[in-house]
């Protein structure tokens, strides 16, 4: 017995350090890779990314974890290695129902694909997509019929980026926020805000640069075990607890998206750096729900980024490394991070449009999935539901179904855990105030950790370890509600807009 | 046979994937791995250095490159292939011969002993630091008498870092020089400069950034094949002629430092950009000879950086990006750059008392291996060999026989290349010269694409299929000669110093 738990250990040392040569690939590739050095970075990443499915896909492998499934050894395992044998087995089972051919066709398929969907965006034109979205979707219902032969394929898809949230629960929650959302959003814009003279100004990168150290710094980042980079988007990327990095892309007229980003950004890799040190090097030692995960992000860049008590320590600070924000009062700053407007880009959507521009893709994935859209009526789909939920007609397929690149790579399933992040942080929020108090005054003295620590207690020391549902359950004592958030927003916006 | 020269290649790909895993992995390490990441990407990098390792001494090579080696086979491979199967080969078996026990035991003591130099420069401390190079000579010596048992140990290590370069050859041109020096560096003393003002500025790190950029574009190098980043010390990284990288190290007060490593190391880097394409895969694809590389680097660093002529064109701008420079006039700056003086440092020496500090170390290792020499004796010889070449002694060990890191890992033999480039340097310059015409109205009418052309042609494209006396026989078409470089050490100080 300890003999196979010896060996997985080290079976387990072995698959990370080629999932590490994969990430630091990957990374170097988004980060720093000249134009021409960009194919051989790819074919080595193909060449260890194969290698890491081959172990975590072999005859060996799968043997050492049926030894250490019987309940005799399983009981005696931590509960890191607990997890670890239980999902490891699980998910090479079912990737061993999936014929090799047709694995290695549809990682093929989806990078021509991925081809295809920059061509089309580039030029708008979403004929060249089509018949590779059509394939992509075939083949994602052939995979999900080989894993999951008993369930419905979409619910697999859910369940692949946030296990056990299934369509009847995602369903009922973002059905509720929608229903509440549309009369709030139609209050909130029949007071429109002025236009700010934010953009009016030009930001230095190398100042915009200093801004993300420090609000970085600020909220708890740590830069011992953390670096950062400049890439086309933003992206964290972690190799353990030890080594979180996230990158930014710097505008010269706007310095807000760099500054939530940034903040973004952090709250993703404060997740991963705060994860239980014993849970190292195990298949826990991570955040694998995308839901919860996004929740993170967003509690640091909405709930408390988008207050003015958060930057009430800081902005000064920032007005000396950014100067033409010298003229702009705190006022007229936060005014403009909290500025609701209906735009057609979700990546620039404000906190309230957002969550509809989510909705939409999820009501979208259930056409594609539930009823057999055609690939064709999609775009019409598309334009129609966002006339429906944000009042606009995209001028073209760019600003409009093209605008994503999650479909391309054939990432269905993916865009609700973005909103379930915001619900989950609206019961979050409440929660942390019954323990904390009013979290406002904590902010604008500067106590921040007190917040970050609690998300640190409560969510992130557990990894995966815990179910969302199970992590809501824990940490708010409650079902899973949109109420919160709609709340949230409620009496924000209330104040915000002066409505009564 | 085309199948074992098809598998040959196959199992050349997979070896560069690890190579590649490692450089990467250590480039990483150098420039952006937080502090607590450190470990986990030094475990990775033992790992993939073990894979590749063992590729590269296996019983499936041995067999491939033996049935490529008859002669049947040999003489239908093209010349990259040629040398790959010639070379390999021969390392192979070298390698062979050495006991795993015994190289593993060597590889072990390396790294115990480069932590304990660490410590013995940082206190300076030798005694610390002795009893590991004691270890590492007698392994070193061990070593050779496994790979090479007929030849003298220091042959073999010459041999290692500048392939048929023995020490018959080097001490006959080091001595040549050595004797031509001393009496010119006395001469150059007696005339001492004023010191330079442009230590009084402050210049901004982000702005020395933007300087490296733009000289690293005026000398040639490649940003569509390359990089650059920040380290400790500068340093240059490749991957192949499609990803060389460079990094540097700005300093507040001093400006000059960083210039000149963007411009060595961009030396370095345009040799690798510029190697036959053809050769991309083999084992000929970049150059493995030290003295060589060294060469391209010290060509621009010295030979055209250090003059008048090669700032003329950029020197404007250079001080529109750092403001304190405005006040310091161009003969001013050209005068710091060529300032000679005795000092205690190796890396911060300029070009002339440079030789004497690889000199030194020559003698040192003569005494190291030819003469055996304890180890407890060393430190004494070096400060009398210091007083002897450049009238100083030392105040301690780290500013004497501690500051070099090569004798921690047992780099031993490979201080003298730094020299051999020089030398061959003032070869290439009369070549060039003979070619192209003096250089200097080259320089000064923005020309400097014509030098760098004539390197590309003469030298960089064949990567290391010359062997360095072929080199210098193709390009010069005489014997290696320490003379070139003492006419130009002459001629030019001559004029700087006013010396009749």
């Amino acid at each position: 017995m300890n003999h196979t738990l010896d060996s997985f250990r080290s079976y387990l040392k072995e698959m990370n350090y080629y999932s590490r040569a994969c990430t630091l690939l990957s990374w170097d590739m988004y980060t720093a890779t000249p134009k021409l050095g960009f194919q051989g970075m790819a074919d080595a990443l193909t060449f260890f990314s194969t290698k890491h499915f081959t172990l975590s896909t072999s005859d060996e492998l799968l043997s050492m974890l049926e030894a250490l499934s019987v309940p005799e050894e399983y009981d005696q395992l931590d509960e890191g290695m607990k997890y670890t044998v239980r999902t490891m087995l699980r998910d090479l089972r079912k990737m061993r129902r999936v014929p090799k051919d047709f694995f290695e066709a549809f990682i093929a398929e989806q990078s021509l694909s991925m081809q295809a969907w920059e061509e089309a965006k580039r030029t708008s034109d979403y004929s060249l997509f089509a018949p590779h979205l059509e394939k992509l979707i075939e083949m994602t219902r052939q995979q999900c019929a080989y894993t999951d032969p008993d369930r419905e394929c979409y619910d697999v898809l859910l369940d692949k980026y946030e296990e056990g949230m299934d369509s009847e629960s995602i369903d009922r929650v973002f059905t509720e926020l929608r229903d509440g959302l549309l009369p709030l959003l139609k209050k909130i814009l029949a007071h429109p805000l002025p236009e700010s003279r934010i953009y009016q100004g030009t930001y230095d990168a190398d100042a915009q640069k200093k801004v993300q150290e420090l609000l970085l710094g600020y909220i708890g980042f740590s830069f011992e075990a953390g670096t950062t980079a400049e890439s086309e988007h933003p992206f964290t990327s972690g190799f353990s607890r030890y080594d979180v990095r996230v990158t930014n892309h710097y505008y010269e007229h706007d310095p807000i998206s760099a500054m939530f980003s940034a903040i973004h950004e952090g709250g993703h890799a404060i997740f991963e750096q705060n994860v239980d040190p014993a849970l190292e090097g195990t298949a826990a030692d991570d955040c694998c729900y995308m839901g919860i995960h996004e929740s993170q992000s967003r509690f640091f860049e909405n709930i408390l980024g988008r207050r003015k008590s958060f930057w009430v320590p800081v902005y000064s600070r920032i007005q000396e490394l950014l100067p033409d924000l010298k003229d702009i009062p705190l006022d007229e700053f936060v005014q403009e991070i909290n500025h609701v407007r209906n735009s057609f880009i979700r990546t620039q959507a404000d906190e309230v449009t957002y969550c509809l521009h989510i909705i939409l893709r999820y009501e979208m994935e259930q056409e594609i999935f539930r009823n057999h859209a055609s690939v064709d009526s999609l775009p019409a789909l598309w334009n129609e539901k966002m006339q429906k939920y944000l009042n606009l007609t995209p001028e073209n397929d760019s600003e409009g179904i093209l605008q994503d690149m999650h479909w391309s790579d054939a990432s269905f399933g993916y865009f609700p855990s973005y909103l379930l992040g915001n619900i989950y942080d609206g019961m979050f929020l409440e929660a942390m105030e019954k323990d904390l108090g009013p979290i406002d005054p904590l902010l604008e003295s500067g106590q921040i950790h007190l917040c970050r620590e609690w998300l640190n207690e409560k969510i992130h020391k557990y990894g995966c370890l815990r179910l969302p549902r199970e992590v809501i359950a824990n940490v708010c004592g409650q079902e899973l509600s949109a109420a919160p958030l709609l709340r949230y927003f409620t009496d924000k916006y209330t104040k915000i807009c002066g409505l009564e």
